[in-house]
């Protein structure tokens, strides 16, 4: 009888962080689009737009001045989702079931440069955002449990100033993902004495097929259970919980690997390729959280070329997520890419 | 102190369906926005498109040529996501579960006419979608045990064709969302006795703030835990369980209610408003899922207008849904729209 091969076959794969299944359609990749291209806009921007909230000594939407910064630099944004301070309340109604929440909402500038974007950064300039990455998490960590660092890269990810720059969401209680993974994290402890991302990372070095980049410190795989195209992760190879607890050594490699992926993305399509990424470091209390690695998604959207997506609607919202190319053939052509940026190379 | 005000205080709801929680951060909605709009197609589509792959007598990607339709037509996905046969295999490794899967990806075109979208159907063109829909899941209902009805309307919704269809995927086994459900109706109901759905239905009905519509046998609701600005639920008020199981006279009300709820999305921005739908029936199997209520979910991007969109990225990804608006502020938007489509009343 046939033997199965996962580019041939439908199948589904388990993701071990969130309980949830995804379905794999590796076949369909074939199929024409006509459907919804993405406008692309590759007009050179300037290093300084006058317009732009976020560009150095600019006045913002608040009436505040922006400082004349040159390294990162961090504000609280000014429609912040979450507020210090507020009304309690709380219901446990099963059907109506909610309760208030206290946090902060931060934006922080990666660079004064409006032109640039992290795979276009210096290396020393990379290693400012991560320290202020870890800025914000000593700070706000220690009045919340929870602080989420995250950047949203491209207009087609909802980010709505292309100047550089992240965001940090602090807040009192962990969000549904975070609690989710909690959840998973520590019954797979309990069963093996071992981390669950620990674990993963040893066997995904032993056999390379999901591997895109490393160095001594860090490795990127393109997940066993990868729910966007060229999803990432962004793995430490030795024991840490939270970006606070980063060494200057692995600050710099850390910058390396992140100026590495973030550059294979903008060459895969020759475009300045969107998404979300964000950090998931072991919760701010007082548990010593050894079921938890220190890590990063990359979740971007692009599937085909610069213009062409992945949409998760439909059959995604209604059953499971579904793709298309197989994480081994998305990690392969990653691999494969050259870590010098396209525009370095043109010229 | 303070009184919590829901339109006031950042606060998070509970999906009892899902178990995730939302944060809603009410005050958020006044920020302005300079990310990305949406291009609108607002030019009048022909009522038959000589290259569309779903019109009648069109010949299809595959070489096959659609029957000269007048009602609705099905046919087998050229590009399925599932298939219906193939090899089995399984992996229950703890970081690398696997398993094939089995199932089928079909069409199905709601009307001949290539200019209409179900708001602009007459009611007895909508009662035959739902006649074909109830065949659907009688006919894969007897073969797999999840019949995952839905339609993505709209290009911003990953539409790859604006002729009216929707989408019908079966398969063997529960999807992820399916899953879910599945476990918290049973929990509710081993708690309970009664089904999680229709006991909230009947909340909803005693206090109106989240009702949009409603006739004798159905209601739509923002639900309280909505993750889109503009979601809705649409709740039968009678028991069922399954789309097989309606009547002649639930069919009509049905069309009825259908055809209110999607004419006022298009009314609210004057717009052929995108969204995902689906149907969440019982599971084909051997149980009589007493836990079960049939229903539909309604799950619309758009924010502000017919070019601004709410995207769930970064913290959305990372971390939880959050929202702008509140469920009852979009309800009694909804609610107070004219139930005559707007195109209609320009005449
Ligand atoms: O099947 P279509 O319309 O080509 O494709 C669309 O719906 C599918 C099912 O929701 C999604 O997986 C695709 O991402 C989307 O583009
Ligand atoms: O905060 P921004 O960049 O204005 O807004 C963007 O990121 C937020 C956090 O992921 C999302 O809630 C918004 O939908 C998105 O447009």
């Amino acid at each position: 009888s046939e033997q199965f091969d996962p580019t041939e076959h439908p199948h589904r794969r388990y993701n071990p962080l969130t309980s949830e299944w995804i379905l794999l359609s590796p076949h369909r990749a074939k199929r024409p689009w006509q459907g919804q291209v993405e406008a692309l806009d590759e007009t050179a921007k300037p290093s300084y737009d006058e317009n732009c909230f976020l560009c150095a000594g600019n006045e913002r939407i608040s009436g505040e001045v922006n400082p004349h910064y040159l390294g990162t630099f961090v504000f609280q944004n000014d429609f912040a989702a979450l507020k210090p301070s507020g009304p309690e309340k709380r219901s446990d109604d099963p059907l109506f079931s909610m309760q208030t929440e206290q946090g902060e909402s931060r934006v922080i500038c990666f660079s004064p440069d409006h032109s640039k974007t992290i795979p276009e950064l210096e290396i020393g300039e990379i290693v400012q955002v991560i320290s202020s990455w870890q800025e914000q998490s000593a700070e706000l960590g220690r009045v919340y449990p929870w602080v989420q660092i995250f950047e949203n890269k491209g207009a087609v990810m909802g980010c709505s100033n292309p100047h550089p720059h992240g965001q940090v969401w602090a807040q009192s209680q962990l969000p549904t993902m975070a609690a989710k993974k909690l959840e998973n994290f520590s019954e797979y402890y309990k069963k093996f004495s071992r981390a669950l991302l620990n674990d993963y990372m040893s066997r995904e070095l032993l056999n390379e097929e999901r591997v895109v980049a490393s160095n001594k410190d860090w490795v990127v795989v393109v997940p066993y259970w990868a729910a966007w195209p060229f999803e990432t992760l962004l793995l430490p190879r030795f024991p840490i919980q939270r970006l606070t607890e980063l060494t200057e050594v692995n600050r710099q490699s850390l910058a390396d690997i992140i100026q590495d992926i973030t550059i294979r993305y903008d060459n895969l399509f020759q475009t300045s390729f969107p998404y979300s990424m964000g950090w998931h470091g072991a919760p701010f209390d007082d548990d010593s959280h050894p079921e938890w690695t220190l890590h990063a998604h990359f979740f971007p959207p692009l599937l085909r070329s610069a213009s062409i997506r992945k949409f998760m609607v439909g059959y995604e919202l209604m059953a499971e997520v579904q793709r298309d190319i197989t994480p081994e053939q998305a990690a392969k052509r990653l691999r494969e890419l050259p870590s010098v940026h396209y525009k370095q190379r043109a010229i």
